[in-house]
């Protein structure tokens, strides 16, 4: 607390990621990462970028890379002014929240689901509500039945990783014509059907990815947002009132280099959801429930005997993360990344036994 | 216009950056970049951080940058607590106004200094009154005193070049003990002295400095504020409530070399001081009133019988770039910011054709 801090910065509850520790004996199943690199030609492009050129701005506008994602959603209509691009999906993100979700009915979103949108309320000083999931985890149309300013959450939601169809999500869009609704879908290529196939039908409809999970770059700190044009106006109104050059010349270039490199993007989501779906019995036979995930992680339960925050603590003395939640309803579940097989069988093999002592 | 923008955004009015045109024919002496590129360590740093690790994310504390910006003004005795760093100077400031600078009373700045800050008062709700410079352009204590929330000043200032001495920013600190006082040092290492000095001393001192103009990094988005550790914990609030991995790899790893690069730091920004120094007179000699600067550009006013604008399109024509601001009081100024020694011959060349026609 400080005299200095104004009063809203008093209020602040800021969000706390997973950890991240300097030493790197861990098996890192805890902050949704990819465990496959980035391919040689993105790091090719990154290592280009990193000429003398670094002297001189980055384009503020970031043509190319969004001309790149027009192009990889052209068969959904995009252009290259559906496109905003920032420095990570959280920035966008912020972005998002200040520019189209701040009105005097209440945002909605799920009470388990991401757990920075309350943050943003509170730093942005936005009315929210939380609209709890279902007894099955399920985020339900139903229950946005009411006046609101806005609605946002992931699909697939985290931490459970269940997705939603594009019929739910219509349902949503035909609902609540006169706000935005905001689908977060940092995990959507681990099996998901993203949104953006129907953003040039609704123009209350924005879509938000990352390039840190399913493109490998986490390090690089590059999300997008795709929507109508003038809800991405109104977003660069707000980026442009905060900082015009978002993206560094690095940022541009690789980013640029991934989206146009289908081909390693392809083989690492299918080597990713292959694991899952390998790995989703195996804890079952552990006596783990598993909740169906469409994402890069799976949220499980431990077998009777074996609390969720226990289990994390004695995964952690064996050198694997994982993701506890000390929060209502969820703190009986780990999240658990999909690391590389060989991650999975030593986090497996572990697991047994701990389970066994 | 959107129904679907909050009513904040409506109500923006986006700074505009100096132009960036994608190709590079033009003497680029607008934006107030480097002439010199990044050092080759400095280069290697970043190629070596762009490897198969950018799919892990980057520390969301930047530790190893913040300790080498501590050690850098280790003179000072500031300490790791005392750093913040973040996306480019704009994000870092744009932090300082929502953490320190947006309280009950009006914050003060000058009202020829970079146009960015009336822009992110609108964007965060932020009350604020500008205070003229003098008849010569100068910031003085005693127009400041009324009771403000705060008071920001670049020094030198943008875009005149001034510089204000140590003991007047101290005579500032005195006379506000209860107002955060921001000194935006984006051109300070060009020959003003570094109120970091200062914060130690001062528990109301915030200043921010930045990679892109003396370091050369413009396009890599890294700049910084040094500050007692509670202004710095403030911003830390804010900044993990907005996006907590805010640098990138690259950032950190590039940022982090060129701060230890104390060598070719000191070459060139002693280059473009010389250069400066050259180049006053010269441009005296062809009729030009030019304000002494301890900045890496210079504010010149064209000798009578012509207009800053025609100016500035005439040597846009003969592809040599520099800033024309079309606001009262410097509309009949150009900024030019110090490029090579052969950039700035050409520039006197032509300006010498042109005054001559």
């Amino acid at each position: 607390m400080s005299k200095f801090w104004s009063k809203r910065t008093h209020e602040l509850d800021p969000y706390v990621p997973g950890e991240q520790p300097k030493n790197t004996q861990y098996i890192k199943l805890n902050t949704n990462e990819n465990p496959y690199p980035p391919s040689a030609q993105v790091l090719q492009s990154i290592h280009d970028a990193s000429s003398g050129d670094l002297r001189l701005y980055s384009d503020p506008n970031a043509d190319e890379l969004k001309q790149a994602i027009a192009d990889y959603y052209a068969k959904y209509a995009v252009e290259k002014n559906n496109v905003f691009v920032g420095n990570s999906s959280d920035e966008v993100l912020a972005h998002t929240f200040v520019a189209l979700l701040k009105h005097d009915q209440p945002l909605l979103f799920p009470d388990i689901s991401y757990s920075f949108y309350p943050v943003y309320c509170r730093l942005f000083g936005i009315n929210y509500q939380m609209i709890p999931l279902s007894d099955h985890f399920d985020i339900q149309p139903e229950d946005y039945s009411r006046t609101n300013g806005g609605i946002i959450f992931p699909n697939p939601n985290a931490p459970t990783g269940k997705a939603l169809s594009l019929q739910t999500i219509e349902t949503f869009l035909t609902q609540h014509p006169d706000s935005v609704i905001v689908i977060d879908e940092a995990y959507v290529d681990f099996g998901a059907d993203t949104a953006i196939a129907l953003v040039r039908q609704y123009k209350n409809l924005l879509v938000t990815q990352t390039f840190s999970k399913s493109r490998s770059l986490a390090g690089l700190r590059v999300g997008f947002a795709i929507a109508d044009a003038e809800l991405i106006a109104g977003m660069e109104r707000v980026k442009n009132s905060f900082h015009p050059y978002a993206l560094s010349r690095e940022a541009i270039a690789g980013a640029t280099a991934s989206i146009k490199d289908a081909k390693s993007f392809e083989n690492n989501r299918q080597k990713i959801i292959n694991t899952r779906e390998r790995i989703t019995p195996l804890l079952e036979q552990l006596g783990f429930s598993v909740i169906p995930s469409s994402a890069n992680f799976v949220f499980a339960k431990p077998p009777a005997g074996h609390t969720a925050e226990q289990l994390y603590q004695q995964l952690k003395q064996q050198n694997i993360l994982v993701r506890y939640f000390n929060a209502p309803r969820i703190e009986q579940y780990l999240r658990i990344t999909m690391g590389t097989d060989d991650e999975m069988d030593t986090l497996l093999e572990t697991l047994r036994l701990i389970l066994a002592d």
